[in-house]
């Protein structure tokens, strides 16, 4: 396994969004995301997208020099039209909006509409939470899914973000509906591995933790079985509502790749006009002590709060570089330089 | 098994409420809510927790007269000491006050702190989506559910829930965080059945699906594993921050039982503020038109959506009558009598 400096891996998705006519500053900040996320040991949104990302562009499915516009603007909630720009630009903008909003009024409420994919949703979440605020935010997505009860695909996975403040790191849930992403099933496939809990269900309707049979039936299991399934309908239907766009039906009636014409929703709330810095502290010190206090189980050596383990790669990662895999790291090499 | 006829349910329950010292008007809501959870086929949280409750007031843990009093106003949040009253009543209250701040703003956010048991937690996503409000609430509980990697209990199973109004029926999601209740595995258990799906941990750390096994190890598994175990934390911070509340952790301390002094999230939003009704139904339809028509899987004959069959329960039960567990009917007849 390769090993890449997050500066050097930066550099080359930076060149690699130049050449397909990203201006400097957005191509700055959509490579520092992708390398940070590979860095935070989401590779699956990293790195690991930036090809497809530039085939998408190639494709005219995103527009690099698009920007968000605004459509409505009601209180503490604001409606932009992301008009197929950068997914990463047009989230990280609607995030500023949202803690803007919340600044003045505890709360603020930012959606977007026909938008790209925005790549590792917990960006948003530790974008909110590193500036201090509470975070809700998610997506909706493309057909990947069934619905519980169905073989074929008809839902996303539409992945939901939760992130809080605190002075030791913020505390960030980044879940997609679906019990694990391709992303996994490929990986775990590629050594050989079975998948440490069920995935999905064969072509039989076979419950199965072996990968490959899952990604031959394109039947991924939705995360809490029936849970997760209900909940990617309902996040959905809110995404296109309160963003006056499309839902997952009509994303896939658009044709433009993943998350083409997707729709998000951004809240950021302000706890520090809610409560003092005292007592948000101590809220996340004894839920935190009371979580890694637990008795670890016959597997576990210890346990974690979500978001804890992303600092600890980031940390071993900054330090040792960054894994990736040698095929896409040198496809992303290529494509900085032709 | 018995059927009673709702509204004979709902006078046994508002007698027993009425005995215990509640007032006219407050015994007649929550008798109704209970008989009405019953009716929608949430069994666990509708008739079968009456004894529970009227224990409760008896105890003095339920203040049958308090009143939510409002500590904090700004902008569109507002935050209530719920003074330990009569959970139903003070998270419909708390909902009520969210839609009228959403008529006014678009969106009202409303908390409750020291407060007590919803009993269950759709009633409140039912409530707004029939008045027309998409809503998105949650509560923490104290400890019933090990942190994902601990065998010991240490997090809440903090139900959540999302409602989307709709003319045939709303949209709702209601979901604990553990992927089975209690009265779940207790249901199945009794009846010698399995879980359709691992539910927990035997002592020995073995998921399992005999339900007397997890009962006696309490470790039931969160819903989607980690995921399930990492949205309950984050659900426990966010509540206690946003309502100037316990967490999980100090509720645990509070010792009035199931969740003594827990705290609530209820937003509302008015969809009409956004978009026309046209556009809204049209996302709706299209969302279950495309959820429906799915190929069924092996043991399926049609997809649902969420609140679907609650709505078909409803008048299932609301025409044959509400099936009953004997021995809890008889008890809450006792308890209106004595």
């Amino acid at each position: 396994m390769t090993r890449v400096a997050f500066d050097e891996m930066k550099t080359n998705i930076k060149k690699a969004f130049r050449l397909v006519g990203m201006k400097e500053e957005k191509a700055e900040i959509c490579a520092a995301t992708h390398a940070g996320s590979s860095c935070d040991g989401v590779y699956s949104h990293g790195l690991n997208r930036v090809p497809r990302f530039v085939d998408y562009i190639n494709k005219g499915w995103v527009d690099v020099d698009a920007e968000p516009v605004i459509e409505k603007k009601l209180g503490a909630m604001e409606i932009f039209n992301g008009n197929m720009g950068p997914g990463i630009l047009n989230a990280r903008f609607a995030m500023n909006r949202a803690m803007k909003i919340a600044e003045e009024n505890i709360l603020g409420l930012v959606t977007l509409r026909n938008t790209t994919h925005w790549m590792r949703g917990g960006t948003y979440g530790w974008q909110a939470a590193e500036n201090g605020f509470i975070a809700i935010c998610w997506t909706n997505t493309e057909s990947c899914m069934p619905a519980w009860g169905a073989k074929t695909v008809g839902i996303g996975n539409n992945p939901f973000v939760m992130a809080v403040p605190h002075k030791n790191g913020p505390m960030v849930l980044d879940m997609a509906m679906s019990q694990y992403s391709y992303g996994k099933l490929q990986v775990t496939r590629l050594k050989g591995e079975k998948l440490p809990y069920p995935g999905g269900f064969d072509k039989n309707g076979n419950l199965t933790d072996v990968p490959g049979l899952i990604e031959d039936s394109w039947r991924i299991l939705p995360t809490g079985y029936w849970k997760g399934s209900g909940f990617a309908i309902v996040l959905d239907v809110i995404a296109a509502l309160l963003s006056n766009g499309l839902s997952t039906a009509e994303i896939d009636k658009v044709g433009k790749g993943s998350c083409g014409s997707c729709n998000q929703v951004f809240i950021a709330i302000d706890p520090l006009k809610i409560s003092s810095q005292d007592f948000i502290d101590n809220v996340l010190q004894q839920t935190i002590q009371q979580v890694k206090n637990s008795v670890p189980d016959e597997r576990s050596s210890q346990i974690y709060y979500p978001g804890e383990r992303t600092l600890l790669t980031r940390k071993e990662n900054l330090k040792n570089g960054i894994p990736v895999d040698d095929g896409i790291w040198n496809e992303v090499k290529r494509l900085a330089e032709s």
